[in-house]
C-alpha cells in the first residue's frame, strides 16, 4: 500500500551524555548524515534543572530527541518520508553517542492510503 | 507504572487549508493553548510545490503537524510530559482550522519506567 514515510519510535535507556546540549546536537547531525535526508533547521533546548530537547527540522518530516538524564532515558522519534529512506539507519548514531544499555523501538507506517474498492462499505 | 508522558498520533484525512502556512500556525497556537503547555519555540515551513511542516517546541515535549495537500493528509504528533496534560485536547483545533473527513489516533506512553512499582503515577 501507499504510504508517506516511515516513523521510527525509540525509547533508549541506560544512556550516556543526555544533559549535553553538544552530544545532542552531534546526535541529530550524525544521524542527519546516515539518513541521507535533508536538514532545514536544528534547534537545541536545554532545560533546567537537566534535560534536552533537541529538534532536526527535515525536507522528509523530523527527528526529535528528548532527553531525562534523570532516569537516563531518551525519547527520540525518526519521521522519514520517501520510500528510500530508512529512519533506523540513524540508529548506530546514538548507539555511538548515548550507549543505552537498552533499546525499545517501534515502527509505525504514516500516511497509508488505504485502497477502498467499490461496494466494499466501511471496512475501516 | 510510572512514565514521563503520553504521545498522540494523528492521521487526518480529508482535510482543508493543508497549504497554508498562516493555518498550520493557528493550530499549533490554538492546541497549545487548548493543552495548557508552554510553547518554547513555534516554527513552519512551506515547501515548494506544496506541504507544510510545522513544529511547536514545547516546555512538555512537542507538537508537529506535516501536511500533503495532493493526498488531503496531515501528520500530526503531540507529546506531552506531565501528568496532568492531555494530549486529546489539542484535537478539537484539529477539527477547527482542518475539518478532517477522518481522524485516525494511536497513543503511546512514552518512558515508561517498567521496574518501579505498580500505581507509581506519572512524573511531572
Amino acid at each position: 500500500m501507499k504510504s508517506v514515510g516511515r516513523h521510527l519510535v525509540l525509547e533508549l535507556w541506560g544512556c550516556k551524555n543526555l544533559n549535553s546540549p553538544d552530544a545532542i546536537e552531534a546526535a541529530l547531525r550524525e544521524m542527519v548524515a546516515a539518513c541521507n535526508v535533508t536538514m532545514l533547521d536544528l534547534r537545541v533546548y536545554p532545560f533546567e534543572p537537566m534535560g534536552v530537547t533537541g529538534i532536526a527540522v527535515l525536507a522528509e518530516s523530523h527527528i526529535n530527541i528528548h532527553t531525562w538524564p534523570e532516569f537516563g532515558y531518551a525519547a527520540v522519534d525518526i519521521f522519514t518520508c520517501g520510500s528510500r529512506k530508512d529512519p533506523s539507519d540513524a540508529i548506530p548514531a546514538l548507539r555511538e553517542i548515548f550507549a543505552p544499555e537498552r533499546i525499545e523501538s517501534m515502527e509505525m507506517t504514516r500516511g497509508i492510503m488505504v485502497d477502498q474498492p467499490v461496494g466494499a462499505g466501511a471496512a475501516e
